[in-house]
């Protein structure tokens, strides 16, 4: 097992939102050589510098990336394609970059066909999450027993996929899964696109006076994450289409068999349904 | 105000599941002169006393009414109509029996049709569960700010109505919201059975290998609820038949909306469907 060695470490964080800032926070715990990071936002940077989370800040990548062993992207999923590319020059020999981004299959896609051969990019997604977005609102613990997985593909190296995957844990999250970028954004359709789905159109199926005190808390647990990031939820969305899609008609034809059910007073059919979601749910829960 | 008066007051539960044995330990606290119990299960009985929550129980009803001021059915909704009539004669002249069905329409129209002129039934709903049923999971805290609403109908005593409503913000429940037999049915068809619902058929759509190391707390959320009574939400959810299906074509009407808008890369949309639904989230959460 690769130990990563946090004293010889020095870290650029590209985009101090939530997912960003969160990482910063729980990173500075480790205790790297330096922590530096890219933001467009001067009060952000301003803030955690304040905050001692990072050492230093800058509103473009030139500098920092000179000297950054590591480098995290936290943007959006185009923005880190971008962000790579305009300073593919300035990322400094042999450095491992990550991203964060909630699709893999384009943005691994992309980096890979222009990235310089001594850089490797791996893949991540940390399946943490808050419902406001923001460096405001980011924290260390959103990684305590999180998912993460990582999507490597056959340019990355071996030995930083390791040190990748022991950084991840050192900042709280399970040990990650690894899968290709395609199955990647295959599973994230169903397993946290869906859900928001659902979550909006839940809330937007509840248009009652006074609903907060006549929910129980089966709603207010499945309309939770429906206060979106719009903008970021609108390309991880439209970016990920077809499988959205997919996972949007199976479920919906498994909504549509318990409909029939209840339509045709099928008790023995509701049940059957009932009990094998229960069997089901035991292991996510 | 009505202050309950719970050094006189005698209360009999009937039914010791989750929600009977929640209120027995909850109104336990308050010291009412007695809290006895009518369950099937004489284990659940023992139980109950050992563990200093009940005084005395029962496996039917004839004794323990008779002297009883206050009655709470915590039963299923067509058991609790049963229980009412089959010791229709045994209740105390004058009693205050109250229920916790989680679809009020039927059972508070069936009980007023034969009840003794004497007796005072008043339905009620605590909006409040977990995941396990039975009495080993029953819990005082549950009620901790739930909501809890109450269907008045003419027949009831304005000063029941008002004393019910006490207790119930005593146990910890916010204040009870009144509302209809018919309005609740209505009502929680969206806030209660649609979210369990869309759980179940959430859970049925994720066959995947692992999905535990997979999915984001918006997956986990959606689908907490997923365990359910099988027993009791199939009678729930076809007692309540119309209402249901009615929220579920409304809930697929909207999830279509957003489909649609992927489907057309129309991300202006798409956008404004979820900063619609971001919008009314914030009432709920």
């Amino acid at each position: 097992m690769i130990e990563p060695d946090f004293k010889k470490m020095e870290i650029t964080i590209v985009g101090l939102g939530l997912i960003g800032g969160s990482l910063a926070k729980a990173l500075a715990k480790l205790k790297p050589r330096k922590i530096w990071a890219v933001d467009k936002d001067e009060q952000v940077i301003r803030k955690a510098q304040e905050l001692g989370i990072i050492e230093r800040g800058f509103t473009n990548g030139h500098l920092p990336l000179r000297s950054s062993d590591l480098v995290i992207l936290a943007l959006y999923p185009g923005a880190t394609v971008d962000f790579v590319k305009q300073y593919l020059e300035d990322f400094k020999p042999g450095a491992l970059l990550t991203d964060t981004a909630g699709i893999k299959q384009e943005v691994v896609n992309a980096i890979q066909d222009f990235l310089r051969p001594d850089l490797d990019f791996i893949g991540g997604h940390p399946l943490a999450g808050k419902e406001h977005s923001g460096f405001d609102f980011s924290a260390a613990d959103i990684f305590n027993g999180a998912n993460y997985i990582l999507t490597p593909v056959a340019q990355n190296k071996a030995d930083n996929v390791e040190m990748l995957k022991a950084i991840i844990k050192k900042i709280g999250c399970k040990e990650p899964v690894q899968m290709s970028p395609e199955e990647h954004d295959n599973i994230i359709a169903l397993t946290s696109q869906l859900p928001h789905v659902i979550a909006a159109s839940l809330v937007n199926s509840s248009q009652v006076d006074n609903i907060e005190y006549l929910c129980g808390g089966s709603f207010r647990d499945a309309t939770r994450v429906a206060p979106m990031n719009v903008q970021l939820w609108c390309e991880l969305l439209l970016k990920n289409k077809q499988n959205v899609l997919t996972q949007i008609d199976a479920f919906v034809d498994n909504i549509s068999k318990i409909k029939e059910a209840i339509a045709n007073e099928n008790q023995p059919a509701l049940a059957e349904i009932l009990k094998r979601a229960g069997k089901s749910a035991k292991v996510i829960n």
